[in-house]
């Protein structure tokens, strides 16, 4: 990343803070209270695990977390924000976490002054990595909430601010997903050993995930966990869907086998795949497989901070298509990755008809592809970092 | 089940039908539009897979789902409501779902003629299983949607609704149930073999999510996954948190060792947890073992419908403080399982405050535990149904 280093502790990052107060100052905003899991681990750096926390972020920069007592550990070694611990539930009485919040988010918005006030609330529709089995959905409840104990404050929706936000990956940020893409390759390093015709495919994504879980490489990490998908044959012609799945199909010689990840480390995703062939390679899947090495290369020579990605996308469709597969190359050649695991409409969108301008630190991954119906479907998806002199791949195995 | 057999195939579902046609009826709604994977499984048998699903449902028992084209052949081989294929995203334009839906929506709504109506969305707070990777979260843009295409209906919260019949199974949810736990199983079934002095906790949880992965169980399920997580020494005596978090921590000879899962099948949850002693099991893992069989005992011997929930509670509660557990037992004896993994709100509540009463085919778990801080703790989660004449462990293993 040129000259910038991280020079101080993980869990403080002054950029992050000073981006989103510039942000908030820049739009008028009094202050934003959130309470999706990946806005609360850009704004404070905690990832909240059942989702039941709300940060409250000023435009001075005070930063406010209230948070399940026993989410508290987790959130005071990820982030500096003042931690407001609260029972989302108890033996004593049956309550909701809705109702547990009333009180301390009254107490909170009141001594900050928020009333009246501009405050940015999540209102548009986005997507949520899943941050644990099950998670909090407040839906219209704390919107409710709020304008009942802030009758004076005006509400606008900040979902496009953070999004925006979200986007460039601070020093601190992009070391966590550095980190992220390091315990995602020892799932996949397991790959060619474990890929051979007879097994199934539930079998070979098994035997990668336990790989992935059990890593050394963990160990620096507070939750490590994530996905791990193999579609061989035909069935890795169907992966230009927008979720991957295992199927039972068992491997067969000559099969195209792709291989997709999706794993995180506290919160920073990864998105990955590689594609095995099951046993000796074929000169189609040379074929296919010359194809995209190209175009990955075309895609990655074309990213540096002010190029726009629809040139990026642009680049790899031109060589797909030169190739004769320009048609079976079904989908854009990425999306912005890291808040989000998969998710097309994150920024930037390296789509052919996307407005959106590179920047540096803007994480995203490249994923040429090729899906031929009934025979097999290759790709290559890396996840890549916009440096001040081009790019960086944090996937590179 | 008594004399309810199930004589149709998993797909078909006419005692679900009967019941969301009857409930609309009761509260006066002339139909519910619902987007949460967990209310559109309930309606129509179908588990979303990125959220981004629309279900339809009127009084008079027409079932709609606007689905991603790439999510019709999972929708057909599990539900009979009416598919409207659509596109999330294209390739042609930068688009949302929440824009792609608007004609879809807009044509359905009028041929059905819902305005004016009185339509029921959900609002309130909720918890959702993690249906993918990552799932989309319409937040208010939905709400707000249907407020443009239908201004002369009036939208009221079906949230309770919903909440309330996930709480009884059908005896097609009750077999779907069935095989969830079966599939489960396979990855305890290795338990005993994997828990070993020196052996990381990580590597415990690899190694059962790898026999659940790859089970044969599973080969009736299109979509099974799910958490394996590994708590050792005094790891578990901290999993009376609202949630369970596999660390690094090596097991050592004496621990108690809590493996707890969460898995599903198709969309239909377990929460299973077994506790293990590393080596030879001590007296003070038999005290704590024997209050825990005694409570599980009693609770289930306290199952029948029309039963408190908070019956069921006391019975567990009253044998562990019997046994000078009654502090270490610090979370209710249960809740609603099934559309949920992991939710202390669902329906029943096994709580010493529940209002609620126990009813044919409601599902639950019961789960005594105690947890001795710094020492370790031990907890015994089962998924039981309600039958006619008492209680059915799904989790009999």
């Amino acid at each position: 990343m040129g000259t910038r280093t991280l020079d101080v502790s993980v869990v403080i990052d002054p950029e992050r803070r000073e981006r989103v107060t510039a942000a908030l100052i820049k739009h008028g905003i009094d202050a934003v209270i959130c309470t999706s899991a990946s806005a609360i681990l850009l704004l404070t750096g905690y990832w909240p695990v059942v989702g039941a926390s709300v940060a409250v972020v000023s435009a001075e920069g005070e930063t406010h977390v209230i948070v399940p007592e026993d989410e508290v550990e987790l959130a005071e070694q990820s982030s500096q924000a003042v931690l407001l611990p609260y029972k989302p539930s108890e033996l004593a009485r049956i309550i909701t976490p809705i109702q547990a919040l009333t009180k301390p988010l009254s107490s909170l918005t009141t001594r900050l002054g928020l009333s009246p006030a501009k405050i940015g609330i999540e209102l548009d529709q986005g997507m949520q990595p899943a941050s644990y089995v099950t998670s909090t959905d407040f839906r219209s409840s704390l919107p409710t909430l709020l304008r009942q104990i802030l009758p004076n404050a005006a509400f606008v929706c900040c979902s496009e601010i953070l999004e925006r936000m979200k986007a460039s990956k601070t020093i601190k940020e992009l070391h966590m997903m550095r980190v992220a893409a390091q315990v995602a390759a020892s799932g996949f390093a397991t790959a060619a050993d474990e890929i051979k015709a007879g097994r199934r495919e539930t079998e070979v994504a098994a035997a990668l995930h336990s790989a992935f879980q059990s890593s050394v490489q963990a160990e620096s990490v507070q939750r490590s966990y994530g996905f791990f998908f193999c579609m061989s044959g035909p069935n890795s012609a169907r992966a230009a869907a927008a979720y991957a799945r295992t199927r039972q199909r068992k491997i067969e010689e000559g099969d195209l086998v792709m291989i997709h990840a999706n794993t995180c480390a506290d919160g920073y995703w990864t998105d990955i795949t590689r594609t095995y062939s099951a046993g000796t390679s074929t000169d189609r899947h040379d074929a296919m497989g010359a194809a995209i090495a190209e175009a990955r290369t075309a895609a990655l020579d074309a990213i540096r901070p002010g190029a726009m990605a629809r040139e990026v996308d642009g680049a790899a469709r031109t060589v797909m298509t030169s190739h004769g597969f320009g048609d079976a190359f079904r989908h854009p050649t990425g999306h912005g990755v890291g808040f989000a695991a998969a998710n097309g409409n994150a920024l930037p969108r390296i789509h052919p008809q996307s407005p959106d301008f590179l920047e540096l630190g803007m994480t995203f991954n490249i994923e040429p592809a090729a899906y031929v119906d009934g025979y097999g479907g290759m790709r290559h998806c890396d996840v890549v970092a916009v440096t001040s002199d081009g790019v960086e791949v944090l996937t590179e195995f």
